[in-house]
């Protein structure tokens, strides 16, 4: 049986991480080591400061005062790991397309794994709500059993986003590109209950890039979107224009 | 004069943001935000849960509760917000090349930037130490006021990365690719004092890859290197290859 | 039924919590709103600067983002309060006794039903070890029920210690007065991984007044110690010598 | 010269320390150890489980990230320790008087100073704003020097309420007892700007018990108040009720 390191960055205690645990516990050897509080917006953070303590909980599940990333890194790459065929991780309670995959601590998770030399998946939810965890949950439990019929030799992470309602409404699998958002509403400046001025960030901008390529728009039209993601963030195609402007300069 | 947004990783207090806001301000209008505590590793992470709260310290500096991208989104989005042309973070204390980028708090800052439209700088010293703040904040400098009389237009971040070293021992500027490295050596299993287990994260690895054209191997060469880097993280040439996959699912 | 607020410092997944709360809800209702996270040291410290999340376990305990403090003063002062007869707050892993009782979460968070109005006990294991939980819930239980039939009318909150052994095993009760302990080791001064410095507490002290008035003497004389503790900081015998010392300046 | 060690619950950056520095610096040794964040409820909070860092600013003060408590105990009890004569912690920016003095991290401050067997001051103003840091800076200088040169001898914490007035509008100095507050008013239920529910503390309670021998009293009347804080919360007048009420269970 394939051994599954499952994280998440909703935390130990949200639904979709123990939906997708269900799902994935009947297809192969599952190990959860979650963060302790919910880090939506953990990025790939890492707990460089202080040091990781991780705690046994009576379901089995490993809880963690760190970020996904550490989950992760802890689960792979210390005295605590254990071998690992595949990193998952979700699923997120919400869509991380487009932009909003660099500040995505479940991405995170996942291509902490593929540092790691390991295939890598993050699912989350295309729409917000509880309701259909298990449909996303089976969208993952099938690519699993798929992967351990024919491997998928990419050095890549799969982000997963999977339409809001049932497995039998879904119509299909897309490989997507990310999408783009406008820029996120101005910041909310308001007081707290003590009158001292407090910032929060506002709601995030509306779909600037949604061709039919992308990730918003399969998810919209009711398909699994799977967008493969690169680690290597090298610009290639802007070097030689960068090239020509530093030599202008000399 | 042209308008710049000045942050950092390391925090308000730190050597590297000071020589930096030192150079700038010959050259350009400065407004500092920046963390009010060292995150390093934070990341592209944002702060949701919780509010945000500036402070305006005595030198003029403004000091946030929150990570890199915190401080330029409230920087450039927000009711706090004044023009900004040019954002850049940096010196960063110690350098961030290859795989470093994704974990690092520095170059999330530039990229916070850019993903607002702006044009953006990440700088970081090539060598650990405080002895040659003055040599990244020239070369910055120097590249500010090319921008000024010549603009450069493109849709990316530029990670500079500068050897630890005078000004005069520069042996010029190199276009570089990030390179890799190998994975981070196991994580400490310790005890804290009161005798609990702890983790720690361990030393990062040594490079993997350090070909001529890598970031690693212009800096170890003496040049200043720099990386533009994309904020698209689709990775598109794996497209073909996952679609193949998936019809061989079905 | 009486009905029990309880909570601790050792957080909500903490076995002494568990033990306590399945012996107190045989005769009590109770309710149970605990830190997400060990909180011990954490005294009477409030959250004020961010905002408060409350959390709904699968076993039906609330886990909140916060200290001992504002989880009693969430359930007893906020739209999510209940009626509440009696704070109790434990069981703490270890002792809470003499100079002690000023930095423990587990007695701030009785002694913040006691502002509240309501009667209010601390309980903590006399010994380190997880062992003997059974014996310090059969005792709190046991003066639930004679307050039950008979009130206690005293403002003041129950600090309660109970010797690490077998219910069967212990020797009686003991009213008791705080004892005094030695100053702590000094700090242990050390440096993280990476080479930083950092400072980490050092053991406590060693018993410097455990008179047999005392709570340290009781518990290693195998009774249970309960001592009454006051709210009212003000050194009143102190009052006079004040006055003439400032008489004197004038 | 008397060596102060000088910290608060405010913050490092905050005004009323920056005052009280100056009036001490013309009467004493003085150095600084506060915390990096503004720490106003951290009660006696100990910081347990994450190393502690230290960090000297350019204008010589130390910034730690910890609480008033961690500060004190770091420079008085720690390779870091200087030797120390007198603690003092403030100018807190507001009151602390009556039940509050119990959530405050800078009486907390000086209690921890007198825990280590030392003299302690805690200051704050007596009303909320920062135009008389002065008045109360001057109160403090004054009596350090009626300390030099008549030391006082008492095993007890001076908890100093400053009028919010000038100096000259003084009118003298009381001795006073703690009042009591009216429970605080109920916590406020709320959304933060994503939707999700969130409790912040509500307003401070009105005063309950403002009897003319109390530090409300003395402090709204123009008074300096002074309270002698006792480190031992033993209910003495309690032991014996608590007694009668145990022997009747058996």
């Amino acid at each position: 049986m394939m051994k599954i390191l499952l994280s998440n960055d909703d935390g130990v205690h949200a639904p979709g991480i123990h939906a997708l645990y269900r799902a994935l516990k009947e297809v192969a050897d599952v190990r959860v080591i979650a963060p302790d509080r919910n880090c939506s917006g953990a990025s790939n953070s890492l707990t460089l400061h202080n040091p990781l303590r991780l705690q046994r909980l009576d379901n089995g599940f490993y809880s963690l005062n760190g970020t996904p990333t550490d989950c992760v890194h802890l689960g792979t790459n210390s005295p605590f790991a254990d071998e690992v065929d595949l990193v998952v991780s979700g699923i997120n309670d919400s869509p991380n397309m487009g932009d909003d995959v660099m500040y995505s601590g479940t991405v995170a998770a996942a291509m902490e794994g593929r540092f790691k030399g390991l295939p890598a998946i993050a699912v989350s939810m295309g729409g917000k709500g509880h309701d259909y965890y298990d449909t996303a949950a089976r969208v993952v439990a099938d690519i699993v059993q798929a992967m351990e019929s024919k491997p998928l030799r990419l050095d890549t992470v799969l982000n997963i986003n999977v339409p809001y309602t049932t497995f039998d409404q879904l119509k299909g699998t897309r490989v997507t590109r990310l999408g783009r958002r406008h820029r996120a509403e101005t910041m909310v400046h308001d007081r707290d209950p003590f009158g001292r001025e407090i910032f929060w960030y506002g709601p995030i901008g509306h779909h600037a890039d949604d061709a039919p390529d992308t990730d918003f728009y399969a998810v919209r039209e009711g398909y699994v979107s799977i967008t493969p993601l690169s680690l290597d963030m090298t610009a290639k195609r802007h070097q030689d224009t960068l090239n020509d402007w530093l030599s202008d300069q000399s």
